[in-house]
């Protein structure tokens, strides 16, 4: 099948047909990831995450809507969302705000919107959050909204695979110390405080803004832990300010501040091209998204070479104490000989 | 060093010093390790989870606190409590809640506090947590607290490595779609509605309810992706009764409803131990340590095998779009030959 051509067309049974198989990680998803490639690399990826109940579909929304009824006479833009639930690994909460989100958008031929909840492995939602990213890229969509759910660190790692992130906030949380996460706040772009109509929306700007000057720790420079180093150019090459994360105030589900938001958005993608940052980000993105695959293949393959019945009796004597995890481990992934050893030394032979 | 001996003989200083090799990943963390293993399984392993601002820090303070002074004449108890801070991997969000928690516990020679915060992989913060919890249960103390800020999966997932689960609520969230989500319900063995004198409790605690009634499914059966099955005996085989999740109220500044939620605590552990449900979530908990020790096993020795300038040079080429990442993966994690056929055929020669 030319998926290049099914989805350039804007085929969207074909981009959902795809976007199950990412999902379910088959070999013709895979072989059709080869083929799309090199046709990714165009869309504004956008990351919107934070707490729970703070607003994000409601926000996302309405980003998704300013895009497609542009107030300053542009063009409209097309858009993708993509809604992460990784805080529901067994139900599916997603879809509850897909029918909220469905009112304003729903019969707009510019808009996809796809649901992406946790199934099996940790990992996989974050491979299939990449892989989807990708389809929809390639399909032509000019902004890809990825919203996440929650405030944990797989959710920092989700958003650290967008280009511009926004972190919302909600009035009310502001008094606790635990509110206002320092890491998560590291990770914003742009702050929003939703919900900006509810009591207290003005201590939670001023404590979002105290938390931003206490910082200092510049956005986007999340350790990935990989080998290699970005071959980018220094941050801010052709700039000399770096980016000021703004505190912006939104009602979403009044549809006020999104199209101020979507300027700001604008605003940091043009930043993130001008000064290089972009680059940098992406060669994060691709080192990170390229760990996390390595990570899951590599888990795959030991569960193959490995019987159940050997792994279940390790376990066992694990469970009785007789056996260490440590212990475990030995017996079942022990130390094999470094694979291009093992080929040098079958030439010498 | 004889780290049993000085673990039960309550040397402070020896804990707080294996517990830095364990979060350090050292050799000599991992030979005592093996060393205390034999000596686990004897604490009562409590989970406290939540959104940030829900008041966590204080509700595991109050409920360490009943356990040094019971109301009802029993022996005061030991209690550790270990603070996993996924939220915040670059700076010490949970040195803050420390400061707090220390106002009520500091100087009993009863309590230990350790906070965690993320450093490096992904999965290192669970690893650590898994094996601070060993440590502290080899020392003897009486219940281990493990506190976890968020609501996202890897809040989940360590909150799954313990006995008994704690979610905790505030008022004010109840209102909205996404606030309380299915999935971190599901892991509830006890709801708490903390800061139950705010506005809004009765609603949040009507919801949960509600929420909870819509459900069905039991908590703990996580699946966990792992090969194996257990072969313990069917959940509640003694009682026919299953356990249902109360939702508690609390005001944990106040240090209102506490001494009630450590009686709830003690009821499930016993529900747990009558019903076999113990035996099959320890055999869930050591699998899916496991799991997690033999993934970050085989990503560690990965990197150990292959050069940084073939990895380099392979993420050029992904960046620039000549390689697709699955192209990428071919190239740097290739097909091994299993481990057990290269022997077989080394010893044919």
């Amino acid at each position: 099948m030319d998926w290049v051509g099914a989805l350039q067309s804007g085929n969207r049974l074909a981009i959902a047909r795809l976007l199950t198989q990412v999902e379910n990680d088959t070999p013709q998803g895979r072989a059709a990831l080869d083929e799309i490639f090199p046709h990714t690399g165009k869309a504004h990826l956008v990351g919107v995450t934070g707490a729970p109940g703070v607003g994000k579909s409601s926000l996302v929304t309405q980003i998704a809507w300013a895009c497609r009824h542009p107030a300053d006479g542009k063009a409209p833009r097309t858009v993708a969302i993509i809604a992460v639930d990784p805080t529901s690994p067994f139900s599916g909460g997603a879809i509850l705000g897909d029918r909220v989100r469905m009112r304003d958008l729903s019969g707009d031929e510019g808009v996809f919107i796809r649901s992406m909840a946790t199934r099996g492995a940790l990992g996989g939602i974050a491979r299939a959050t990449v892989e989807a990213v990708q389809v929809l890229d390639a399909a032509g969509f000019d902004m890809i909204l990825v919203e996440t759910v929650g405030a944990g660190q797989s959710e920092v790692e989700i958003a650290s695979l967008t280009q511009t992130t926004i972190v919302v906030e909600a009035p009310g949380l502001g008094d606790d110390i635990q509110a206002i996460k320092a890491g998560i706040l590291e990770i914003a772009d742009i702050l929003v405080v939703n919900k900006a109509d509810l009591p207290g929306a003005d201590q939670t700007v001023l404590a979002l803004r105290a938390m931003l000057n206490l910082g200092g720790s510049p956005a986007g420079e999340l350790h990935h832990g990989f080998p290699t180093e970005p071959e980018t150019p220094a941050r801010h090459a052709e700039t000399d300010v770096g980016w000021e994360v703004p505190v912006m105030r939104c009602i979403a589900i009044k549809r006020e501040g999104a199209a101020e938001l979507l300027r700001m958005v604008d605003a940091h993608y043009q930043y993130l091209r001008q000064s290089g940052e972009l680059r940098q980000r992406e060669w994060g993105r691709i080192l990170l998204a390229f760990d996390r695959l390595v990570q899951q293949t590599l888990v795959e393959r030991w569960r193959k070479s490995a019987t159940p019945e050997r792994i279940e009796n390790v376990m066992q004597k694990l469970y009785r104490r007789e056996l260490s995890p440590y212990q475990a481990l030995d017996i079942l992934v022990p130390e094999t000989t470094p694979r291009l050893e093992v080929e040098e030394r079958q030439q010498q032979r």
